[in-house]
């Protein structure tokens, strides 16, 4: 179940990506082919909260999350490389992701002191003080097993001054060469992320200076982060419609923390293939779920006698087993299997929206896919 | 799958019960045979806490609880009757017990006024006034439309004044007249619960007033309760060694709210079929951990490194998949993933204790099953 086999990150389009930007591709990872357009759920303690491995098997995710923060914290990298890795550990045999860890220093963490070798920072589980550098990101991903890596950045606030954000972009690109100076396992492969916020014209001089480093030795991917940080909707979509076909054809290309339903679909258009985000799980823990109809919120009163599914058009084992009115009763009762099936269902609907967008690019329909999804989520009462 | 076939609530006995109080058998609800002896999970408010119908089914119990005070109260039988029954309503189409609501009114309501008629109290979800009575407790089970109904009862705490408890009895023994005079659905049986704390005398004169009303219209089933209620372990078990051999032996016999394993096995010995608590799921959210080699506490340090089921002996999802370090690891982030895999183990641990105990007694071999099981727990470090 866990062996490892050999990885090719070469990305092949199966559609798409010359006539339009948008495409349905796959690559290779050592623990499993992953097809895109493809949303990775979150598991940021080494557990999709509240889903067991069956379960999220079940769901169909082609790939994984996992938190080098956090895991580097707790468990502890080391110890979860002497259990065998995290696939192991958590019980997940499909593909892993693994983020830089940078995002959450620059969110979470407190007491943070920036210089040029990296991040001294106090852990938010018990205080103690810590450390995070290029080499130190890697060395916890390499502990991890995962099978994709991200180089560590800087991760700069939504609106940051033009020249600081320069300042940290640069940091970044010498950070991103001391990421890839870091053998990984061999079968690891390492993205890189672009910087940039919505200007257009540093995240082209911010990517040109990656393809410098890639010239030398190859990146698996390509990122785009430091979007969805609290910038307009607007301006993150601005920046996307232009740069991310710019990104190299021939690997993979991942938005970073991002999104709804709405960004998925836009993402894919302007040719992403993978998502990341918290918002499936998150929002099924706080009673809002996603439907082909649109959001609905499961703690109004009007679902306490419905006896329908979620959506209708779901098939997943929430929608397939459960009504509305007894999802609405756990959740007012606070009962943790809410918790579990109203996860089962977001990301089932989220897995499924890329599933579906990437059958109709093959079918080359993708356009009026787009269309039907967007006029299915303006229903007013899902 | 949810279809409702006849009941036949006749104990019948594979083994024991005549040479020794211990017994195996089986009968027969709308929603399947049941075997015993065999362990109730707790599902209160609808549902197994933390666990799914899918993974309750891998479990394997014979019967389930749900509880008359809380689904009562919260959605309401009324609305759980209109949506098809609990086990439509929950996604289980096995057998199911509902106790009588009066456990829960006499500990957890408050402004309890008790009349003859019945109980008024503030709901303890809205503080609105209720009413529970013999009636309107066989009117919940009726609509919840659970296989096995329970007789309201008044519940006396543990160490009640033998004149206030005889007092508390009688009253008991109307309230049952009227508990049986009230019809059900064609499939449901009903259990009469015989009271009398420790005082073995005050238990036989209950009964004989239950074998009176019997004699007219048979009860299904007859219910131990009003032990494990504070009073010394000795004392219960000393009334259980005599009483339990009482119960007609054509009738499956039910010990309420036990037990530990340790209770399990003394109850099995005595000749008692069904057991609840909510012990083996309470723990479990606690990361208080049952096994062949006694208990064992999850957030304990020297499990942070252990690369080893919670239980070799065990045969669950839990001990087959995850090792103690990877539960310690959620237990310690408290997350919702550790409850559940706790609970899966604690109730897959119970449920085949009752198993294994009643395969014992099928190959005349419970003595000594009894006591391997009883040496394993002695065990000083599981």
């Amino acid at each position: 179940m866990l062996q490892i086999t050999t990885s090719d990150f070469t990305f092949r389009c199966e559609s798409g990506g010359q006539a339009e930007p948008a495409r349905a591709g796959h690559f290779r990872t050592g623990h499993g082919e992953v097809l895109t357009p493809a949303f990775m759920p979150v598991g940021t303690q080494g557990t999709v909260k509240g889903i067991t491995p069956v379960q999220l098997r079940d769901i169909g995710p082609q790939v994984i999350l996992g938190n080098t923060y956090h895991l580097g914290l707790r468990p502890g990298d080391e110890l979860v490389a002497r259990l065998g890795g995290l696939h192991r550990f958590m019980g997940w045999d499909g593909p892993i992701l693994t983020d830089s860890g940078g995002f959450q220093v620059f969110s979470l963490a407190s007491m943070r002191k920036m210089t040029e070798d990296g991040v001294t920072f106090q852990s938010h589980v018990d205080g103690s003080p810590q450390f995070l550098s290029p080499e130190r990101s890697m060395e916890i991903q390499r502990n991890l097993g995962s099978d994709i890596c991200m180089a560590l950045d800087e991760c700069p606030p939504g609106r940051m001054e033009r020249t600081k954000l320069e300042f940290s972009m640069a940091r970044t690109t010498r950070w991103l060469a001391r990421s890839r100076a870091v053998p990984l396992q061999p079968y690891q492969g390492l993205f890189a992320i672009n910087q940039g916020g919505t200007h257009l014209d540093l995240r082209r001089r911010h990517l040109a200076e990656a393809l410098e480093l890639d010239a030398r030795t190859p990146f698996q991917g390509f990122a785009v982060g430091g979007l969805s940080v609290g910038e307009p909707k607007e301006e993150m979509n601005a920046v996307l419609a232009e740069f991310v076909k710019e990104l190299p054809a021939d690997r993979p290309r991942y938005l970073m923390g991002v999104g709804t339903p709405e960004d998925l679909i836009f993402g894919i258009e302007h040719g992403v293939d993978l998502f990341d985000c918290v918002l499936p799980t998150r929002e099924a823990r706080h009673g809002r779920i996603l439907t082909s109809k649109g959001r609905l919120n499961l703690k109004n009163a009007r679902h306490r006698e419905a006896d329908r599914p979620l959506d209708p058009d779901c098939a997943c084992y929430t929608c397939r087993t459960f009504s509305r009115a007894y999802l609405h009763h756990l959740f007012r009762c606070g009962e943790l299997l809410g918790f579990t099936l109203n996860t089962i269902h977001n990301l089932s609907y989220t897995v499924e929206l890329t599933r579906a967008a990437r059958q109709a690019l093959l079918e080359n329909r993708f356009p009026a896919f787009a269309q039907s999804t967007r006029a299915g989520w303006l229903t007013e009462e899902p």
